[in-house]
C-alpha cells in the first residue's frame, strides 16, 4: 500500500466514517420500525343550519361524523343537499342527466336507463318545471334537484375540536406510550389545546387550525369538501429514557373536493317505505401513525463495526490504483509490486529462495 | 493475481456488473418507496328488484353501497334476503337452528340459547309451519326464514360504473400526481371509460369488466357475494419527467362468498320499535395503492459504485483460488506467491534483503 | 496471512458462518414478504338487555356490530346509554356541561355555545331538575342525561363467537392459503372451536377467550369499552410443502376505554323528525394479518455465498493486523511482508530481480 503515514491517513478516514455510522446514525442500536398502533378519535361541537327543507336544525356529533365509530378515518360533514321524504313512484327526471330532456314520448324509450339516471324510463315525456320537459322515470321521487348552497351550511364546524388518542407499542422492547397525558383530572381534556412546547400531551385540535396547518382555507374546503391527512410520527431513543418519546404531528391537504350520498329509511304510517336522501360534502381526515424505536444492542454494534472494516478492503484497492497508475513513479511501484512468475528452470542451488522466472504471460501479483 | 490480461478480463466483468447495477437497476437514483396516498371512490347506476316482500323497488347508490363514504374499501350489494317489519315478540325459532326442533315443551328449556339462536327460549314448543314444530323464542319476530334467490336480485349491477380518484404524493421530491385527468370539462368523466392506451387518465370502470379482469364470472359472484382486490401501482422515474408517471391497475379475486346482516330501525305509530332485517350478499372491493419514485442523487450513485468496487475483493480471492489450487502449474504459483517466513538467523551479510527463513509452520503470504 | 493451518481455521469459521446464513436463516430461499390479504369476519350470538327506557330487548348481530360489513375492524357493543325520541326543541342543558349552571337569565347569553354544549343558549335560565337550574338550549331534546350502568348491559357478549376467514396470496409463488378448513360440511363451523393442535383450521373464537388471551378481564373491559388487537401471522416454507403453512394468532389489549355516539333518525306521524341517541360502549377488534413465504431460488443462494466470501477479505485484514502488530515476532513478519521500494539505481546486472531499494518514505506492501 502506501507508507505507514498514508496507511494511518486511510485509517483515520475509516475511523471517522465508522464513528458517524455508529454514533450519528445510531448504528449501535437494535431497532423496531413496526409498532402496534391504536387510534381512537372523538369530535365535539354543535352547528346550526338553516335551510328551507328542514328549517332551523342543530347538528351534533351523532349527526355530522360518518362513520361514528371514532376510528382513524372519518368524515366531517360541512355542507349538504337534502331531498326529504322520497318514495318509490313515477316522476320527471332531472334535466342535467344525459338523455333526460325530451319533446315527446318517443324521445323516452320505456325501460331505458343510464349510469347517471335516477330511475328507469316509463316511456312518457312529462313536465319537470315551467321551462323543461324530461322523461318520466320510476324510482325514488322526487329526484334530487336542489343546488349546492353558496356557503357551507355547517360553517361553525371550524370551531369543532378533534381529540386523537393514540397508543404505540414497540413489542421488541416491551415499551408502550400514549400521546394523551395520563391524568385523573376528568376536565383536563375539556380545557386544553395542543401545543408542542406547553402541552404536547394534549392532543385536542381545533378543526380550523388543522385545515390551516395543511395549507387549506376552511371556508373554501368546507363548501365542496376535501381530504386532510394527519401524520403522527414517533421517533424514540429508549437509551435516553421513555420521556424523550413524543409524537410529531404533520398535516397535508390531499383532496379539494369530496362528497357522497346516503339515505335514512323509515316507514310512514301508511306502511309505505320512505327515505331522506342526503348528498353530504365534507372533510375526510385520515390519521396515519408511524414510529420507530431504538435501544442499544450488541449484535448491531458488531455488524456496524464489521461493515466499516470491510470498507478497508476497498480503500486498499484504490490506494494501489493510485500508486500503480497515477503516481509518476508508478512504473517503479509496478515492478516492485509485481514479479513475473516464470516456469521453474533447473538451478544449481535448490536453496535459493529468489523468485524464479516464468514465461512473461503471467505476472504474479506480489501485493 | 493473473496477468494484466486476466485482470482486464475481471475488470470488464466488474464493469458490466456495475453498469447493470447503475443503469438497469437505476442505482444512481434516490428513491421514495412510501408515498402519501388518497383514494376516493364513487359508484353510479340503478337496478330494479322484484320480490314478494317489497314489490318493485329501485336501488340507487344511496341504497347499494355500504358504507356510503366512498373510501378505498366498499361493499356493492348484488343480492339480499329481507325480513321486513320485525318487532320484539315471541315466535317460533327457525328449524335450521341447532336444538330448535321439538316435540313437546320439555324439549325447550326456558332461558336456553345458543350462538346461532335468534332469541331466548320461552319454554314452549310451538308450530313453525305445517311440517315443523320448533321452540318458541323471545326476540325479533318473525325470524329470518326466506331462502336465497336463485339469481342475484341486483343483476344490473354488472353495468354500474366505479370511479376511482387516486392521488399519490412523493414528499421526498415534493411531487404529486392524480390518476384523473385535470380537466374543466364537467362531462368528461360522465362519458369516458378507462383504456390503458387511449384514456389512461379516465379511471371509470364497469363493474362487470372488473370482475372479469379478476378472473370471476359476475353472475356467479353476484349470487352469494365475494371480494375483489384492485391494486393500483405507480412507478415513476422523475428524471424522465412527470408525464411518464402513470398508474397500473391489476385485479384479483380474493373470496367467493360474502354476506352480512344489517337492520334499519324505526318507530311505528303505536310507539313500538320496529326494524327491517337485511341479509346482504355482494362484492367487496379493496383498493390498495402502492408506488415508488426515483430521481438522480449523488449519494446513491457513490454507494452503488463503491459496492461494485468492493466485489473486486471477492473476485481477487477467487482468482487466487483458481491459480493456487486448480491450475496445473499451481504448485509453481504457490511457491511464487508464498515464501516461508522463518525466524531471523544471524547471517554474515546484514544487507542481504533476501527473505530469511523461519520454522516451516508459518508461511507469509506474498500475495 | 498465517500458515495453512491458520488459514484452514479461518476457512472453517467462514464455512460455519456461511452454513448458518444459508441453512438456519434460509439464505438459499427467494422470499415474498408482502402477500395480498383478505379478511372477512362474522359474529354470532344474542344478548338480552333490561333497561327502563326500552324494557326487555334482545340484541342480535344486526344490532351489536358496528359497522356491520364484517371487515377486519369492527366494534362489539357491550354497554350503552340511550336517550330515545329526541326532537329539535328547547330544553335545559345538562349541569355537567361547562358554563351550563345559572341563577338567572343574565348568566345565559343568547347564542352562546361551547364545544361540549348540547345546543345553542336561548338566553333563559330554567329548571333542570329539583336541585339544578341550567341555561336553556335549542337542540336535540331532552339532552342526554342518564348515567352509565354499573354492569355491562350486554354481559352475554362474552359467549358470542367470532369467525375470522382469512386468505393470504403470495403472488411471487402463485400460492394461496386460507385459515378455514376447505370442507363441504355446512355444520363444521357451527360446532368447532379454534385449537392450535386439534383444530387449527377452525378460526371460531369465543369473545371471552379472546379478551382473556389479550390479558384483559371481560366484565371490566365490557363496562367502559376498550380495544383488542388480533395479529394473524403466516410463515410459510414452500419447499416443505403447503401443508406446513399455518396461521399463528396473538392478542394484545390496546385500550381500556372506548365509546362513541350514534343516532337513528325517523319521522313521526306528525311529520316531525325524531332520533334515538345511543352512547355505545364496547370492544373494538383490529385484525392485522402479516405473512412471508420462502422458496428455493438460485440467485439468493449465490448472493448469500458471495456475501460470505466477501467476509474473507475482512478476516484476511484482521489476520494481518494480528501478525504485524500483536505477535511477538511481529517485527519479523513486518520485514518479511514489507519491503521498501526505493527509486531504481543503475546496477551492473539488469537481470537481477532482487527488489531494488528506494528512499525510506515508501514501503511497498508485499502482502
Amino acid at each position: 500500500m502506501g507508507s505507514p503515514g498514508a496507511l494511518a491517513g486511510w485509517g483515520l478516514l475509516d475511523y471517522k466514517t465508522e464513528k458517524w455510522a455508529l454514533l450519528a446514525k445510531k448504528g449501535y442500536q437494535e431497532r423496531d420500525p413496526d409498532p402496534q398502533i391504536s387510534v381512537i378519535t372523538k369530535l365535539k361541537g354543535v352547528s346550526v343550519t338553516q335551510i328551507k327543507e328542514l328549517g332551523n336544525q342543530l347538528w351534533d356529533v351523532a349527526d355530522f361524523v360518518k362513520p361514528p365509530q371514532g376510528e382513524n378515518v372519518f368524515f366531517l360533514v360541512t355542507n349538504f343537499l337534502v331531498t326529504p321524504e322520497q318514495v318509490q313512484d313515477r316522476c320527471p327526471e332531472h334535466p342535467s342527466i344525459p338523455l333526460a330532456n325530451c319533446w315527446a314520448d318517443e324521445d323516452c324509450p320505456e325501460g331505458e336507463t343510464g349510469t347517471h339516471s335516477h330511475g328507469i324510463k316509463t316511456g312518457q315525456c312529462v313536465e319537470f318545471n315551467g321551462t323543461h320537459r324530461t322523461c318520466e322515470i320510476q324510482g325514488w321521487c322526487p329526484v334530487e334537484s336542489s343546488t349546492v348552497p353558496m356557503k357551507p351550511l355547517l360553517v361553525q364546524a371550524e370551531n369543532f375540536t378533534l381529540f386523537i388518542k393514540n397508543t404505540v407499542t414497540f413489542s421488541k422492547f416491551n415499551f408502550s406510550k400514549s400521546n394523551a397525558l395520563d391524568t385523573w383530572d376528568a376536565t383536563y381534556f375539556k380545557r386544553c389545546r395542543y401545543d408542542s412546547r406547553y402541552s404536547p400531551f394534549c392532543p385536542v385540535f381545533r378543526i380550523g387550525d388543522l385545515v390551516a396547518a395543511a395549507g387549506g382555507v376552511f371556508e373554501d374546503l368546507a363548501l365542496l369538501g376535501g381530504a386532510v391527512g394527519i401524520r403522527v410520527h414517533w421517533d424514540c431513543d429508549l437509551d435516553a429514557g421513555g420521556s424523550d418519546c413524543q409524537p410529531h404531528y404533520s398535516f397535508q391537504l390531499q383532496e379539494r373536493s369530496y362528497n357522497f350520498r346516503t339515505a335514512t329509511h323509515w316507514w310512514k304510517a301508511s306502511g309505505v317505505e320512505a327515505r331522506s336522501l342526503l348528498k353530504l360534502y365534507g372533510i375526510r381526515f385520515d390519521i396515519l401513525v408511524t414510529g420507530q424505536a431504538g435501544k442499544f444492542g450488541l449484535i448491531p454494534t458488531i455488524i456496524t463495526l464489521g461493515t466499516g472494516a470491510a470498507w478497508l478492503g476497498v480503500i486498499t484497492f484504490f490506494c494501489d490504483l493510485l500508486l500503480l497508475y497515477v503516481d509518476e513513479e508508478a512504473h517503479f511501484y509496478w515492478s516492485t509490486k509485481y514479479e513475473e512468475a516464470k516456469a521453474p528452470k533447473v538451478t544449481t542451488n535448490p536453496e535459493q529462495t529468489e523468485p524464479a522466472s516464468t514465461p512473461p504471460h503471467v505476472a504474479a501479483q506480489v501485493s
